[in-house]
């Protein structure tokens, strides 16, 4: 299969030509920029060297559209409304790393963006890219917009107890810390390595916008309104999220019990690594044991003095979180093995 | 005044040791350590190399009464039981650095640490080493116990919310983020390089020692008992700690009330800066900018979706979480001036 | 082909195991550790949680001789001469690791290693395992001794510019940086995080041991005994290695001709890139381009000034200055395709 | 004493100010920014919250010369040739951070820099800033300029060595390996944290222009012109610069030897440390254990296989390297005690 990836020279649209560039079935022929045009990929991405010897072109919705069964947008928020419309009203296949179809409901886009969606009747055709909720209607869609990497891991985490009814849903709190990497290509003076090194800086402790997201994904399965309280810190790594989701319990439940409702909703699914260990280094999942895959690996602890249940979720930002969830999306839309090409096992130590 | 420090090979007792040698009241007359007898002090930390020709002598109580004025007990949770009693009896004052004296009610003890206290009686002898709390009452003590490094710096976010009623007692969530300084000197493989490095491991997401700390100080204050649900995490810088405390609102508040609070509470007080900034760097507290100072930054957010109050507190482990606040104690017990020594500016960008 | 890995605790064991459980050719069939006997494997890796069910055993010659057609000894220096004399005596294909067989001269273990080697008479039959060097004889050798990792990377570099007579061979300086996961997993004070993180600690900056392997190859192409200045440093990384090698030209060479020279030595090797741009990221090899790949980049620059020529490498060190070396031996030893289950781009950013 | 900083929003300038906010004998009457006029100094340099309300103001030649006593110009190479010109023809005393004024040929500035210089009159008015070089001419000048980070660390460890007629000339190898703070604060893509973290860097292999400071004062106490092969590296660290210094001896000398000729050229030198332990963490120089603090620590090893010194050196690149090199030459210009100011012990670990 051809596919093209508008918006090659990010972090996350380097990361989805990597995977496609080893992917048996997929084959990249085509990748935008409107920086780089006529460089050479490799050249800002230089770890593709020797794999590749395509250069940057402009978006041209012909070309890109004879040249590519599927496309892959991976711009920034706000910029994607009208190139993903377009190839959309072409016939082709898409997957939108953006945000700007992830949210179903117009009136979302007014609260966390603050700009009114262009196309507000587009929303309902595209799909949220978490397979482990909606792998049958991914199958079947044309637009799979993926999610934000704070939302996917926080709410696979959150799916099963909001499922189960276990949880007081007033007082969801999910403490995020995440990589440099997250933040994207582009730069301010905060993100200069003197001045990102070493912080642990919240950098949007309320109304962050993927919040919106676990909003709408944990709302819909509640069959009610549920309010997710999110802050998320950048610390000092490059790749890689922990979400701590700390919930407080509606009833008596133990260990046991838990693992049962995880086990039962993601068991059989091979990009979800349920962690339990009483020793060793890997008690809970960590971002450290799961960097350069595609796995969001969960666990928890019960904190029985308060009532509280911590879920905890680490994935790659850039893999479960952004490229490795975008091609799992390509493979089911397109019906090939969908642990191909991205069932790396994580690079560690690293 | 001459001081001794014993346990002086730690991150801890050499950081006390690193501020005494450059206090304009202070000598440090005497160093002991176990393991190390009869070496150079700059042989185990290499900083102090020029500072000082001391060397480590073994724990000698009568040399020890005899060549100081004040004592520092940096030596294992557990193991100063013994050591802070018998400098007590010999009338000696104390400032003890480990977990034995923290807490005022025995049980405590068998709650958080799992063993009897062999002393009961005097717990209460003990004060409880936060100046901006317990000021008057480390003015006149002849034994200090400083706090653990998470429990001061969350406690001082959330004290002012306590005292005044603001929050909603039954879910608050301390989420605590921590560098590898922390876990002192001695390792497990866990704290090797290679595996520490890059981590967001969340290493006690329940029940957390210092939680008793904290909720000790809080339910003081509240006159209630007061539960703290603490989950820290270990990431990959060597110094600093930021506590994210999550608290819900009982009544409506507005920014300028809570900013009104904090300012009554800790505005004349020399080593808490209260953070703000619509724009910047530096928006809310960051240990980035607080490393190598006795500083706790703190700062808020308020998230009206939610009724949520992030209160923010960032602190360098080793100083205000530590070594700092200890000699910050020493100058109040000694009628010093309480910046002398420890008003340094933080080291950045570092 | 059935595999065994002995010592497979550590980090370049696990290396081997991480690589081998991916591999299309291979299964892994037996696991040794002398601590870990009984335990997962992902208790020990936990990356590789969902790749395998295997525990780890004792080492029992007569079991894995039965279980295994080759096998990979990844044990500390000087505890492998004998485990790999009792394979090779069974007739097995080995792969060793360690450095005990690297070396053809008995005299260059006693003044590298100050020990004498137990099996003199064996280390002719050991084959040094570097393809680009000694394809052909890998080829056919039962027993394969892998690299050192600086050595491997610092010999790609400095072998074409020996080979044809192009340096000054009193003056080879070469000056190595490595990360943290090159030290292996066993640690010592100066190994834990605290301590190690933020050093650029210079290691051994005489008689590195890696020196002798650096030597005899390049001694080897020379026809002539060459000497190599070499000095290793601990930097703030985990993974990766940077050889920057200053040589002193004997004749006029431009930089056309050098390129001419590298391109002839190793212009068809799959697993090294010649690196070379004027502008962009990536001018100079660099391991943060390398990491989580087989391959060792090489470059160089002209410093007319001084008749200098500064030849760089970079590779990462598990993968081709350790397992990834170590599988691309098993590949020819076992002719497969050379690439096959080592072929992976880079992981960046990381 | 009254002084200004002429470009104190960048790393060094806001180094400097920090230092002098804690100086007992300065008072900051004045700071400019071309960026940041109006703006609170804290809000650029969070860390100094609290220790003063000064505001960034246009840089005013009549409104500095009045306001204060002695200039600090810490502006980007290039542009201060003016600055500096223009205050001493006022008669004031100045310490020039940029490199402008470091090169007493003209010439000089045409070969590193690319531009002819403007004031070539004015370079020797200069004194190069080292005060363990040049204590005696920095006390009578009206104008200092302090060296490179890279070339005071590297030229203090070769110093003795040129001035013993140690070593051979030719094949002086300097390899350095600096933190990210060293690059300043303005930025590109390659300093963005995702992408300079975790690099092992070469940027500079061949004709650095800190060479020709390094060249110069080696050549003066030579007398004959010696050239120097130096390659920078950037690596994982904020704070910090190692330098190992490769050379080759000319006559037979022992470790003994050497030591003597490093203690007696800097054995009372307060800002110097002679690194010397054959065990423990600190067996040679290294950043980690200088940070924060103005010291140079100066070590060596003998490579007699190959008739080898390796030079080590190491600092803070934003003291020593810069802003604690200013304020020490300071002192001496102003007749205060040399240390005032600038005797901090260095901060570890962090």
């Amino acid at each position: 299969m051809k596919v093209g990836i508008v918006g090659a020279s990010g972090y996350v649209g380097g990361e989805v030509v990597r995977l496609l560039l080893s992917h048996p079935e997929a084959e990249v022929s085509m990748v935008t920029s409107t920086k780089h045009v006529g460089e050479y990929l490799h050249r800002i991405h230089p770890s593709l060297k020797g794999f590749t010897k395509l250069t940057f072109s402009e978006l041209d919705y012909d070309k890109m559209s004879d040249k590519c069964d599927l496309v892959f947008t991976a711009v920034p928020h706000g910029t994607a409304t009208d190139i993903v419309k377009t190839f959309y009203d072409r016939g082709m296949k898409i997957i939108d790393l953006s945000a700007d179809y992830r949210l179903h409901n117009p009136e979302d886009y007014t609260k966390w963006y603050g700009w009114e969606h262009p196309h507000p009747d587009y929303l309902s055709k595209s799909v949220f890219g978490i397979p482990e909720l909606h792998r049958d209607k991914i199958k079947n869609s044309q637009l799979v917009s993926c999610p934000g990497c704070m939302a996917v891991t926080s709410t696979l985490a959150l799916y099963p107890l909001i499922k189960n009814d276990l949880i007081d849903t007033e007082h969801i709190v999910v403490d995020a810390k995440i990589g440099s990497s997250g933040a994207g290509a582009g730069g301010t003076s905060g993100t200069q390595h003197a001045m990102r090194a070493g912080v642990i800086r919240p950098y949007k402790p309320a109304k962050h916008r993927h919040t919106g997201e676990i909003e709408q994904e944990l709302s819909e399965v509640a069959g009610k309104k549920i309010k997710v309280s999110m802050s998320p810190h950048a610390v000092d790594i490059v790749r890689g999220i922990l979400c701590t989701n700390h919930t407080f319990l509606k009833k008596e439940v133990n260990e046991k019990d838990i693992w049962k409702i995880y086990r039962a909703e993601f068991g059989e699914e091979p990009f979800i690594r349920l962690i339990r260990d009483k020793n060793g280094l890997y008690k809970f999942p960590d971002p450290k044991f799961v960097v350069g895959s595609n796995f969001c690996d969960i666990g928890f602890e019960l904190d029985e003095d308060n009532n509280r249940l911590i879920a905890l979720s680490a994935s790659d930002n850039l893999m479960k979180g952004a490229a490795g969830s975008a091609v799992q999306n390509m493979n089911i839309m397109s019906g090939f093995d969908e642990k191909q090409g991205i069932m790396y096992s994580p690079l560690t130590p690293v």
